[in-house]
């Protein structure tokens, strides 16, 4: 029998960060003796697990300018890392109750379950799909800025897939909502978790039926059409407004839309 | 003001099925008192609605023999309305309870939500994202029949999207779970909304490196390899295997693939 494992160290919700710029992992003995503990899967022959924070933990459940700059230096194999782990601590401190009977729940199958103690009902860890869209207009690409973002900060518009429709269905539906129009021909593009809480984004390219804007206001602050030489040039870090980072999705589809 | 609104008829969680096979609507008269109402959307210029079951109503998750049938008899756009009338109404009646607090919940947003009366949480519908692949090898697809499925029926493998993966690492996953082999150039086709209970399925493609199977016993009773012909004569219903509805997704993923 092997008896390695490590535990991986938080600050709060936030990865702790070692001095090589990379995950800090711990081991069985620095966690707490009541503590839950989920199942990472293994690493180098070790056994890696998370902890649940503790009841009442303050967590913040999106990402932070903090996190947001971490995430930029934190190795790929890290942050996925990081993510998994936060993605299902998160679900399990949120989870503390059974949905069904308002019984207690308790940690079941390493992590990958909580079990209700009263009614014995099961749950199992929540991932949201989420349709993020380009949407492309004479050869512009409309973009938009959110309520709240940064002054010049841009992305592709997103919304949840909703009960009851298809992939293509939600970006047709999510368009005409926020930006007022039609479109035809939804095509996959590529997809990403993304741990904040745990979503599955889902990344489409689709042609509107036209660029008269009605923007619904509520959700997005600006919604622009851009060619392919500005988003280059905003990918590039000099163009006429902010791409998301590296790591978003976001940023791979406009570097997929700018080189096809 | 227009207060023409209608309510779905349910027979239990199953549809009330009228003289000419569509489905049965009510009044809001028709509804108790103390109903929960979820609102589905305007038709023919009348507001739509289903009731939440009363607490404790007996509600199998999975879509079972009748339904299956009925399934097949309905019109797509009533199939639709049903399906996701039944995945919001089955989410209410296991959602009485707050997850974080272990409070009673109240509908909220016409049922497209849920409040904590204690801690003031919201709760949203859930849909969880489901692959389900075509497998290659050499011209021939892959197909398995489940455990306790009836003899001679075989469908496209599937599986849960995960925590932290991406579409097309839970294929390459569940296919080497399954049936231990991998995958390579993995292909968006299409999606489907699948309402037992809420369901996102994915349709992939996917090429396989081997045809050297190791069958998971626990999930699996048989995998084989079917030629085009053997696959086209299924779904024409005179092949060598059942083939599944031609509701299902999987139906639709072996047309394009007998078509391509």
């Amino acid at each position: 029998m092997n008896w390695k494992a490590r535990v991986l160290a938080l600050d709060g919700l936030m990865p702790a960060i070692g001095d090589d710029g990379g995950l800090v992992w711990g081991t069985l003995a620095d966690a707490p003796e009541d503590a839950e503990l989920c199942f990472l899967g293994l690493d180098e022959g070790k056994a890696c697990f998370a902890v649940v924070p503790p009841k009442g933990d303050a967590s913040p459940r999106m990402a932070n300018p903090r996190l947001w700059s971490l995430m930029a230096t934190l190795r790929p194999d890290d942050l996925a890392i990081y993510g998994g782990a936060r993605s299902l601590t998160d679900w399990h401190a949120r989870h503390r109750f059974c949905a069904a009977c308002g019984g207690a729940t308790k940690l079941a199958k390493g992590g990958w379950q909580r079990d209700c103690t009263a009614c014995g009902a099961s749950h199992f860890p929540r991932t949201d799909p989420v349709t993020i869209m380009l949407v492309e207009y004479q050869g512009k690409l409309m973009l938009g800025r959110g309520l709240g973002w940064p002054e010049g900060s841009f992305s592709a518009l997103a919304g949840f897939v909703e009960p009851g429709e298809s992939i293509e269905e939600a970006v047709n539906r999510e368009v005409l909502e926020e930006a007022g129009i039609t479109v035809r021909d939804v095509s996959y593009i590529a997809s990403q978790p993304w741990p904040f809480p745990s979503q599955l984004m889902i990344g489409c390219h689709s042609h509107a039926d036209s660029d008269e804007l009605t923007i619904d206001e509520t959700e997005m602050a600006e919604i622009n059409f851009y060619t392919r030489e500005e988003v280059e040039a905003a990918l590039a870090g000099n163009g006429p407004f902010r791409c998301p980072p590296r790591h978003a999705i976001a940023h791979h589809l406009m570097q997929w839309w700018v080189k096809r």
